[in-house]
């Protein structure tokens, strides 16, 4: 796959993906940002992605936004980009709402420094795990620009409103154990052991699952965080009831609990996936 | 009372329901469901329920939906159901949408497995305490099915949606120490102290406080959750200052408080609850 | 400044609000509750402010509403004030929601009980620090009133809804370390090092931070916990990107990052705000 800021490999129903800039500590670019969405594209049209895995090559996850560009970096007419303040979107948010709309599971293995850009990217992932090395810092605050990639939505959602603001509002940078207390990742790993772990989170959830189901469940959960009313997650979750309840794919998993072995699911994410949210809309930017 | 699959005990303000089918390990039915949302019904008209416990017979909680319909246990066509998608209602959830519009708070003693349908009805409860001996599983998409009982709004705000993701992705079994580190259990006892500390709790609500107040208090605590703003809440506890802070319960409360005695509150819960919600409006399913 | 129940000091940036009736225990007054709101709007309008530390005088922190006037303290027609159901507003709650539209960070240090509204009111401030001290108590069941100051959508948003209900549900009153455990604080300190613990979080705000990021930070981060959807999110960090990333602050920030010393923001939250949510509305109260 043609890509030049990440690097993708596919193995045995895993999809790795790599962010690559390694000697500019895989800082985010604006290629970085289309590759990864058209990575999540080919993801999810290709049902021999069962999960995504995303770490960083070398000793950094993602250093933040690439500053070579010095002090106007962000300053977008300086750098002849769109400036109407209805039509431009931070780059960051586009990567996050595309993940958020993701039908595979994403992990991310934090090898290294995720600073910027480099740790709001993984709010909308599914779980972070990360190394002894990981460092974080939601530095906004100390460059005079503002928390970004829908962050303000994430981010206070996943540890907490208290735990967000004194990470925006000082900026700091702070270490893995910091990360693990304040719940942003799941676990804390040796560097060596990163990895695995996050290849045998993959596998526990590729191995034993319905694909179907599992995309089912991410939209579940994701939406029922954004829905207003359990009565829309009982809307959602009837309809997938009834309609996944005549699948195969239940009579399989069915099957194989009471014999006692592992399933076999035969249904496609790409062809197979029912609507179970006719009421939800992804709002239009405006 | 004539009920088939759970059975009920009051016993000094405290409803005790168990899910009685024990050779069964207590498995979810139809039967299960509508017994559940009388007795709850029967619990909010009788002023001598102050608080209710739920458990299970025998070595379960709940082992999740009855198969012994086998693969067909989930097929409502096949079984002869309503299957007309902007009717079809899942039984789970309309447990747990009963539950959270409930007026005496209620606690899940969950003394042995509580998989599937098992733990997802206890998500709408207040208060979870588990056994040594419990284990837990979001087991959907390992049998073809998803995650129901309106789990998409409860689990990502009870656990947050890193956790929520991991059991739902995975499917995986675990123990009642996972599910106390990951905040889905408030805390595990030894098996013989489970039901007294469940009781300890539901004592300590019943002893002392204004059953009018704490019916209020949970409408306003789980509306919080579905407001969209807090001026919601503060329209909705304005209310309930201007009204109970005329009512009998804060006079007998304030004094008993200033003449240092327990209070002896006398207001009603079936007769003497103010609605402090008029803009509150269950959605319809559709 | 000329406050009666509160008294005010503004050092190196930092204003310190004392609540000041040690003798009552910093009991919450009508007068306390406007002399806060006044606070607030004058720390938002002084450019000189970067952050707010709230606590109390003497050995309480808030020991709740004044009881002084007896069992009719709550009864608004009984003092002569408006009863009109549409009306009353609840006075916690009006400070509260002032808080929440803060342009300044807010800690709290919370130095001994903080009880009723004592504690209510802090859970829109950013973050609680506990001395060993400090005793905490949702006390409204046990005296026949509700909870208020919109604490229905801010503490199970803050603890999660378990941990919320356990509180509201029995009205304990319990200690600086189960508040800890319940996340309701972020750190417990021996007395004498609440404050220098924290006025060292306020400092690291200070000393490191654009007040303009900082502001805008908190706009985001509490509106990003309103927001029905992470696009609201992104919609409002586009634009401040956008503005923000041709601002001077931005180029000080990041010409002060590449160059290893600390920056010298120049603009004013008072003067140079700019407006990130064109979308956003405060609900009325009705």
């Amino acid at each position: 796959m043609p890509y030049e800021h990440i690097a993708t490999e596919l193995s045995d129903g895993i999809l790795t993906i790599t962010l690559d800039r390694p000697e500019q500590l895989n800082a985010f670019t604006a290629t970085m940002q289309r590759e990864l969405i058209a990575a999540f594209d080919e993801a999810d049209a290709d049902d021999a992605v069962r999960v995504i895995v995303v770490t960083g090559r070398g000793r950094a996850f993602c250093a933040g936004a690439d500053l070579s560009a010095g002090p106007s970096t962000f300053d977008a007419g300086a750098r002849g980009r769109p400036t109407d303040i209805r039509e431009y979107r931070d780059g960051g948010g586009m990567v996050t709402l595309r993940i958020f709309e993701l039908k595979k599971p994403i992990i991310a293995a934090i090898n290294g420094p995720a600073v910027g850009v480099g740790v709001t990217m993984t709010l909308a992932m599914d779980v972070r795990l990360a190394s002894e090395n990981a460092r974080f810092g939601f530095v906004f605050a100390r460059r005079g620009i503002v928390p970004e990639a829908a962050s303000s939505w994430f981010l206070p959602r996943a540890v907490g409103i208290q735990q967000a603001m004194e990470w925006v509002a000082t900026g700091r940078v702070f270490d893995a154990q910091e990360a693990l207390r304040g719940r942003l990742v799941r676990s804390v790993h040796p560097p060596e052991e990163l990895l695995p772990a996050a290849y045998a989170l993959a596998r526990e959830i590729a191995d034993n699952t319905s694909a179907v189901s599992v995309a089912l469940s991410r939209q579940l959960m994701w939406r029922g965080l954004v829905a207003d009313h359990p009565m829309k997650a009982h809307m959602a979750d009837s309809r997938g009831i009834l309609i996944m309840g005549a699948s195969p794919d239940v009579k399989e998993g069915v099957a194989a609990f009471l014999e006692k072995r592992r399933p076999n699911f035969t249904m496609s994410v790409s062809k197979d996936l029912p609507d179970l949210f006719p009421f939800y809309k992804t709002p239009e930017f405006e």
